[in-house]
């Protein structure tokens, strides 16, 4: 599908919708798609077999627990989870974010579960 | 070869390196780099054959000049200019971005010129 070229702004595109953990597609280059997610509160371990995911912060302060240690990101801070890598982020107050991933990315990865959802364009 | 998984700062990263037009790679996921660049003046109309080309400001005004339309990026805004469309960034004052793109991308696409720079990491 031919889209045609418009600019996104981040903060416009977050709000419009409300829900968490319901990454929004915002864009495509190539094989991969820019997305914009909601968070509050804890997701699952998971890890993602083939992708390797940016995690970019917009607003609030975001904790992605490693089986080694935690990370922080405040806004303007981005983090690369390789392929393979467990991962939990935790959002103790809400935290608005861009993720940068592959097409073939599942949002809970190789961990099918009730918090698994089809990413869907915004 | 394996990185650690460090935090990149964006605003930090920036504040590195002075040049104008010589994208710094800041991390890499699957096929793709992301990289930090700052730009002033006029870059050269170009096009990429086959890499389509995420353009997120971070601070400034950025100018992004299409055969048929101006486009004007503000910071928290991006743009994904699309495989095979000519486009020129032009930066009236010191613009701070982030680009996201396959690796295979060069900066001045099909275009080889005095402007042509490899992608080193920062």
């Amino acid at each position: 599908m031919e889209r045609s070229i418009e600019k996104v702004n981040l903060a416009e595109a977050l709000s419009r919708f409300d829900e968490h953990w319901r990454p929004k597609i915002v864009g495509e280059l190539n094989d991969f798609f820019v997305k914009v997610v909601k968070l509050k509160g804890e997701f699952i371990w998971h890890q993602h077999e083939n992708e390797d995911e940016l995690f970019l912060v917009v607003s609030g302060r975001l904790l992605i627990k490693l089986r080694d240690r935690d990370l922080w990101l405040e806004p303007g801070e981005f983090v690369i989870i390789p392929r393979g890598v467990e991962h939990m982020p935790v959002a103790e107050d809400e935290v608005h974010i861009v993720l940068i991933e592959p097409k073939s990315t599942v949002n809970t990865g190789a961990m099918a579960s009730e918090r698994t959802v089809p990413a869907e364009w915004l």
